[in-house]
């Protein structure tokens, strides 16, 4: 996993600041969430009520609040048969006072309840907020690209 | 056009800091720019050399760096034969300090090269740093949905 992690206040060893550090933490918890279908593990990670604005992988355009975005993810789970592994590479983590984002290339693999095994890479980007000492994310953003002269999706890359 | 700003640090008047502003001007300037195609004024939103990295709405995964991401600007353009008009919706800008992030729903009009109408609504999401006192992108993400079982890009949809 290559991470580059880079902030430019309170700065400490090596360039992470305890900021970008929790942030990390976030999603590394969420990973592990994520893995074990923990929806509760998963929405603790979030700003709660109406703060969050999602955009997923799938249709809608957006999710507005935790509601109709925790939805998505149960459905999202349920496609899956046991566990999802969930890989980072190239992160980079910005924070300042209370407003960070988190960029990275994640890569989802597991078996979905058909059968077949899934593996794809996804661009993920992340807007936080600090909120009583602690980073919540209140913006997802999760795409594939995809072709314009085909309208297809390309599920197939690999960085 | 539906625009929701808001910031934790030196709140103004209505609650939108001066960093909003400048982070709000960056984007009626870029949309200008892209109208125009005018690719020098849409680059100079853009922190230089290898601090962007990118996730664009066609392949490959990800830009790193000004260079590949200027060709895919001139290639995205060259699709269009006159202005492309952008309207944001639903917008929201966080800044503290030096680090600040937008998304915002994003629709693009404007004639395709082979004569077409083109009208589509993207997802837009920038990350940006404050850099010698001036806001600069670092990160882009800019999207559609995708749906998993046909491998469609979801183009024709709307907030």
């Amino acid at each position: 996993m290559g991470v580059w992690s880079q902030t430019a206040k309170h700065p400490k060893v090596g360039g992470v600041s305890n900021d970008d550090t929790e942030i990390r933490a976030l999603l590394d918890r969420w990973a592990k969430a994520f893995a074990d279908h923990d929806i509760n593990s998963i929405l603790s990670n979030y700003a709660p009520g109406n703060a969050v604005v999602a955009y997923d992988v799938a249709p809608p355009l957006q999710y507005k609040g935790m509601e109709s975005y925790e939805k998505d993810y149960v459905e999202f789970l349920a496609r899956y048969n046991g566990p999802i592994h969930v890989e980072y590479r190239d992160m980079r983590i910005f924070s300042s006072g209370d407003v960070g984002f988190v960029h990275a290339l994640e890569r989802f693999t597991g078996k979905l309840k058909d059968g077949q095994q899934s593996d794809m890479w996804l661009r993920y980007t992340g807007g936080l907020r600090k909120l009583n000492g602690r980073w919540l994310i209140v913006h997802d953003h999760v795409s594939v690209p995809i072709d314009f002269e085909s309208g297809k999706a390309a599920l197939e890359l690999k960085p």
